[in-house]
């Protein structure tokens, strides 16, 4: 009972820092936000590059990875502040275009500048064996890392973005909780997969039927007490609900086989009761960058998003 | 001697080949250049990927790479169309941003789709050991490929594009060649690579010697020849002839990198004389996207590009 008191003690601390930095830290210029991003993606670095650390047989650069993801993240932080209207930014900024695109070509150009000055470090410092391990993790942290949480921030600029964040930052959480506290009470049969035995089909079922309910709660928040439109429809809600509840078990699960190929359990013991920031962030790392997929084809198929 | 001739004859084949799908296929919608691209990536992709399979201990997801990589380079292919002036394009195609948004944000999705798909491939069907080699392999070999030969296609749609197609890409591969029979005809002193062991440093000296001229040459002809200001000035001409012949030996010696972690001495056998695709085109798919790099760079510090 003592790890399950932890888990949620975190939560009940981590959440409300969470719900500010999104929510109200617009008269700060998000920097609450960005701030928090930041420490996200250094933690979580930290700990993928200690998970794919081989020693001699090869290891990320892990300077590289740590400045070109911070590099990646403050242009979506300076592409939100252009885009967001909660508030005017200063006229410097507005007009910062021509020193400062804070433009997707720029993202792409520094994930490829990953490969490119690991390479150089490789043929400069390291011996032979391993070149292709080192460099190839180095970019998939970034990746991995810097990507999502960007698109944390796009998702946020978005005119419905606060109400995209609960739900999607939201039922991954909710779905998380669910099937652990489902599998607890009427865990019965294991789900078979070699990568978490422990895990139940009671307790996967659990954590998504809690959260298409919490995306219906959330609906019935925005229609009755803030009185606006959800920018899902119901029957949208529930099959959204559903696909990204699995998808938030696929990074849960994603991040378990790099625990279980790197032979450790927890990715650090940063968060009590949840262990490191990848362990807490997994699943989020999947959905939000793959919600934000479903509103590009949403939006090319010519519908409001 | 026989290597020479077959790398002789094979240049004399593929070069006319490679500045007619540039030069001159606007008319057919730039297809044959299309093809050239999606060509390279998939040979690329397959060498790559064969110089990452470690069997148990880790393998690429072959398909996941090929797909998502043509993507990449389709979205790049159609924002040329959107972009250059040769020719008008259909009005369905010009029209087409409410289908298709040729755009670097879908690029930067299919990047993160890369992972995304790997490790659910992994979880369904792989054993739990390697999947840190095997999705990280995946999309450094998507990245290594497809990002810089969509950034081929950005340098085209430039205005002075085919100019800086002449000088990034005829200056990396006078690098080679300059390096190469430099190497032949006074080869003393050996550079000390590890990588490398053969390569002499009045190789590489002659390498950078011959490019830093060949770009001088361009703008000779584009000055006297065509009438046309080039885009670099004399002095840019020589500093970026001198970094990018440097830049060009580092995208070299990485390929080489990979070769010795894999144990083996060519890419492939499909150019004679010179190996593989990747073997032909390494110090390319470094030039082009950092020869980009600096032009972005250029354009913020307030320059025309």
């Amino acid at each position: 009972m003592k790890e399950t008191m932890m888990r949620i003690l975190s939560a009940v601390i981590l959440l409300p820092i969470f719900i500010f930095s999104f929510q109200y830290s617009a008269f700060l210029y998000y920097i609450p936000l960005f701030l928090l991003g930041l420490t996200v993606i250094y933690l979580g670095l930290v700990e993928f590059y200690k998970l794919s650390d081989r020693g001699d047989e090869g290891r990320p650069f892990r300077t590289t990875g740590f400045i070109l993801g911070f590099l990646i993240f403050t242009i979506y932080y300076f592409n939100l502040l252009l885009r967001q209207n909660q508030i005017e930014v200063p006229y410097w900024l507005a007009n910062s275009g021509r020193f400062f695109k804070a433009d997707y070509e720029l993202v792409v150009l520094a994930i490829f500048l990953v490969p490119f000055f690991s390479f150089v470090w490789q043929i400069l410092h390291r011996p032979l064996d391993g070149a292709i391990f080192s460099v190839s993790t180095t970019i998939l942290g970034v990746i991995y890392l810097a990507i999502p949480l960007g698109h944390f921030l796009k998702l946020l600029s978005l005119p419905s973005g606060v109400y995209y964040i609960y739900i999607v930052c939201g039922l991954t959480m909710i779905t998380d909780a669910g099937a652990y506290f489902g599998g607890r009470l009427f865990g019965r049969h294991p789900a078979g997969l070699k990568i978490s035995p422990k895990k139940t089909i009671e307790g996967y079922v659990t954590g998504i039927i809690t959260a298409i309910i919490y995306c219906l709660i959330i609906n019935a928040i925005w229609t009755n007490a803030l009185g606006k439109t959800p920018a899902f429809g119901t029957i949208e809600t529930i099959v959204f609900g559903f696909i990204f509840s699995i998808i938030s078990v696929a990074g849960d699960l994603s991040e378990s086989a790099m625990k279980r190929d790197a032979h450790t359990k927890d990715s650090a013991g940063t968060i009590p009761g949840h262990g490191g920031v990848l362990d807490l962030a997994d699943a989020l790392l999947f959905t939000i960058p793959t919600a934000y997929v479903y509103l590009v084809f949403k939006e090319m198929a010519g519908f409001a998003i």
